[in-house]
């Protein structure tokens, strides 16, 4: 055990760049805001090394929160090979797609009221009942495109809403041919409008066949890198499947508001992960506790005021 | 706005009976005590009412932290009507039913050491990696029972392997012919081995096939009601069930360690539900925050006593 | 790295006593509810140690959710030898001694309603502003009673104060010849008082007077041992009188509903004391992260019931 | 019920400003994201507003993360006008103020070795045991300057110790005669000290004589604002000072990292201090939950460039 650098006290200099900032947190070292300045520095080597694939796990309700063009743009500008998320996330991102709002709400208040006025909430956001109509009406008319004798990964059937739309992660990945997961399609409202459509019409979406393209990549990746931002499906989705190659992610950064004396592994550290041989014995990783709708939009400022240097 | 019954002292009487104690932590009526206890009124009243379907929702990694037992008595009792499971619960209730053990462990632990020795660690209990060995056989095994040509459930996928064990979850529900779902079992190491299977074997899983059962239930269920332990996919894949019907949940308690404020599915209130329909407005409905390992054991005991009256 | 005993699964039976069940989550032994478990076993030695002065720390607003009289019970039972306490929630005791009463309220309400009808809110207990004047008017008579050109330690205030009452903390403590401590007595409703009463009367009270009874009994003490409930100034108070001794508490557990990683001291773990000299190199020592409206009824009455047999 | 604005998706800009990135946050308005871009409007306002009377609550373990010089330069640059703070972030203020230096260290350690090393632990940083021996000779030297006979406000004794130093908190408080109160100081380094002098010595401290000026300056003021980084002692003190006047406070902004569910003041959200009448009905009050070692900087940063423009 041995003392480290002393901790610098945080200066505040009014105008200063987010970069700037966590830099002094850096400095500072404690904490979730030294774990945070540390999170920056591995996905800005992780961003910067050619030869890693970088995983992206999107869990928590953060599309409706407004972190879903963060994605988006991270898939533009080359930062994301693989993205893994949650149903939700990706109902909400065709819902915003296709030109409906969420809006902003407040946590305080009648959800009885909330439910005579066709009004979802999402803790403070608010979504007009509305938007699932034209969700619906989109979702059906794009599975009726489908061959109903042919078989499809989810990760196929995501990338078809993805081409017909024009914005959003969906639509950003398909035109840049990112793959994009979702092994619990099911569970979201893509799940029951595929139900719906199997009332009338067919439909085939296998379990597993996108494991095939996913593990190949992981097979063929020098290195692998992941942020995950939340936890559930898609971070232990990412996390696992390097478990069957010979090696383990080598960058892991999660952002997760769990905690990790609960056992789940939303919460669990990365250091945890190391024993399973998920990510590497040496590998750079952090988890920064605390909400997603500060700490990535902190994260990915301060790392992309470093790229474009 | 008016003052409810006066809060009680809780007095603790040496011996005291678990729902003793839960009747005085309804006296008292506050915090997640009180909580506590009016999920202990709404669970009792839910299982004895005949016409109510009854799900159980099972995420985090409560298998590896002994509470796979309590589902499966719940089970034999006939108090679960339908499980949904996340895919981590079922591989870890295959190992021990298998015959191997997850152990005592630690979380203040060099993860590099347990993974030169080959353990794998899940918060404070370790799990040697030899169990994977015996449940890829198994898997393995069981997958070349089914017919390559057919296109199965990940439901029934499930039941075969609850069919070829003799204890635990799967093998109780087998038994007792309570479906099991779990959406997302591509994230899972049983997803890792229908992935291995099928590099030499064939083998078909539909992600949308159980949906039919499952929404068929749900239409013909006079009322409907949850448990849900931890939030995740099981939560979320509960109660969006039954906003296809006229209905919603008309019982609903959650056990959850995280948090509202995060906006995230796994620590939203069940108020939040209630404006989506997915509770119905009247719904006794109450989310007990805290470590399931503790309130799920509390508020079984409580309500087997009550029942057993 | 050796792994311990195995996880036993979890067997609930119907009418089982408290402690039945807390053997049950001793065998399973994970996450907070194996936590709890060893909390109970410390908790016993501690308490069964006939050398040990045993501490007990108690913040967060306990004694509105009906836990004081637990407290109460345990200084009648002679297990506690000296108490440290919030002022909140001394003022609490003294309302509901003086025969005024707490209420069940909800956390889902309008506080500007409640301001209206002068209810105050904690969480979801509701105590009408009444409450006050009768407290008000308890103080003044009190302090009244002060030698006015005396100064007293905070704990001798105190101490008066629960000879002029006939029931809850302060009185039990009183009748026992008990020592009640708290620091930060001036933030509270009693600190309020007090400023009120010097406006036109004499009252002294001296910050540190107190310290020297305490480290005098620190530096008598064989052995230590504490029971912390929530952290605040109480967990401190208590474990830093140690740190002038040469030795530290032998038996320590904490209860707690904050996390370790805001660096904070009311969610640090109890190892982190280990390295202050707080607690001994071999100090048995425990932190249950979750609500104490759940684990301390549960801890206490296995504990009693295992001292009972 | 009513919608609000369309939630914004946050962009990021390569080099943005911190207040930029608040901006966005504003726009997306969700979560704790938007509760901090909240909390950066109403404490604008508060600093803004030349008739309210400034509080800042520091509570937590903020300086030993490096926190402590926002607070010194909030001072200094005539933000706050009343600092209430714990005794510990009062104990590591001298410390660094002495030319001692905290150091980054690792929670994943043995505490045994830390103490065999005379390293203490918070957290993730590490703090030599040589610093109480300077910090002992300071406090012992300037306690011998007091006068033996006379009985000083806590807030004196921490005035005279600020003017012994040449920068930190308590200096750059005492330099700018910004009145520093510690109601706990008891429990904290500084109180064993007093204790320790008081051995040989005499030193006179009065629990509530602060009280006088600081309700004084309550009465005084037209209007109170408030910024409470943490809970703990300085925020109820804090929050209960307006409670004897007329008035509460008009705008109050909380950092934490608690959760209101355990009932606890930590974490209580401001809405219960409106039923209280501690703020105003129409108070502006915003709770972010989260590591205040990156939503304190986040929010100053934003804040004093928005002053600055």
């Amino acid at each position: 055990m041995e003392c480290g650098e002393p901790v610098e006290q945080v200066a505040i200099r009014p105008g200063m760049s987010v970069n700037e900032l966590v830099v002094q947190l850096s400095r500072a070292g404690a904490y979730n805001g030294g774990a945070l300045a540390r999170a920056a520095d591995i996905y800005e080597r992780m961003l910067r090394d050619p030869e890693t694939v970088k995983f992206f796990g999107l869990a928590g309700a953060m599309v409706p929160a407004g972190m879903g063009k963060i994605v988006s743009d991270l898939i533009s500008a080359g930062h994301i090979d693989i993205l893994v998320s949650t149903g939700a996330n990706l109902t909400h991102d065709i819902i915003e797609a296709l030109g409906c709002r969420h809006y902003h709400g407040s946590s305080a208040c009648s959800d009885i009221e909330l439910r005579h006025e066709e009004i979802n909430r999402i803790y403070d956001v608010f979504l007009p009942n509305d938007a699932f109509i034209t969700f619906e009406q989109f979702i059906q008319e794009s599975l009726a495109l489908l061959d109903p004798v042919a078989t499809y990964p989810i990760g196929e059937l995501l990338s078809l809403l993805g081409r017909r739309l024009d914005r959003g992660i969906l639509a950003t990945a398909a035109q840049n041919g990112i793959p994009v997961y979702c092994p619990a399609v099911a569970d979201s409202m893509i799940g029951l409008q595929c139900w719906l459509y199997s009332q009338s019409g067919k439909i085939s979406v296998d379990a597993f066949l996108d494991m095939k393209a996913l593990l190949d990549a992981c097979f063929c990746a020098k290195r692998a890198g992941v942020l995950a931002v939340g936890g559930g499906v898609p971070k232990n989705f990412i996390l696992q499947s390097m478990l069957m190659t010979p090696n383990g992610f080598t960058y892991a950064v999660q952002l997760t508001g769990d905690r990790p004396d609960l056992g789940g592994l939303s919460g669990a550290t990365l250091d945890e992960a190391r024993s399973w041989g998920k990510i590497t014995e040496e590998a750079a990783a952090v988890t920064v506790y605390g909400d997603a709708t500060i700490t990535l939009p902190v994260l990915v400022a301060a790392v992309l005021e470093r790229m474009a240097q």
